[in-house]
């Protein structure tokens, strides 16, 4: 690893400021996908494509696909591939992953937590609606 | 409001279950806009449409104004229309709004913390695959 890449000290973040960087962040863990994969690596253990394909649940191949090599660029996954006879490739949350584990299980938990009131009101605003 | 539209007992969520409808707040979370509204009324200050679209930033009116629609239905915000002339419409986050405002700020002091960490990688995956 270069230190040209290095993190370099930088100035107080603001996620709400359009132009910091930050924001960025926000978008990763918005895209669909992102926070099912997290929590399916969350065991620590090592994870086959098919056995995050079967704990994420209804993703289509192509889009785990993605989502695992934009998990791996933001240096969230690490992907090793070991040379076996069929070839064995294995996922793994990194140290920086694993940091975003504990803000992800806080909305997790509030998502559990607090479903059946947000189907609710949904419920009651779909009624005023007349829909 | 009705009690047919209370939340009822429901059994044990697990948000990795593609059949759990809690999985349908990591969809509304994942929405690009709703954790910087979120944020934004945070303060517990009632906001105005204009004042909340500068402080979100590049939002265009209509994409915000669905956005709220979409936070009102679910009862994360709620929207007060005062009977003046010009007429005045506030929004302020209701109690189940606040109630995610814990997790999402997990989520926000990650990313202003750790976001230099994650551009340095994927500018090194960028120099990696040639781009």
């Amino acid at each position: 690893m270069s230190d040209d890449f290095a993190p370099r000290p930088t100035p107080p973040m603001d996620v709400l400021d359009p132009a910091c960087p930050s924001r960025i962040v926000f978008g990763r863990i918005g895209e669909r996908w992102t926070m099912f994969v997290i929590l399916a690596l969350a065991d620590g253990r090592p994870k086959r494509f098919t056995d995050l394909k079967a704990r994420v649940g209804v993703v289509t191949a192509k889009v785990l696909t993605e989502t695992l090599r934009a998990l791996e660029a933001d240096g969230l996954v690490s992907r090793q591939a070991f040379r076996e006879s069929p070839p064995r490739v294995e996922y793994t949350l990194t140290e920086l992953g694993c940091s975003l584990l504990e803000p992800i299980q806080a909305m997790r938990e509030w998502a559990e937590q607090h479903v059946p009131e947000l189907l609710a009101s949904r419920e009651r605003a779909a009624v005023a609606s007349g829909e």
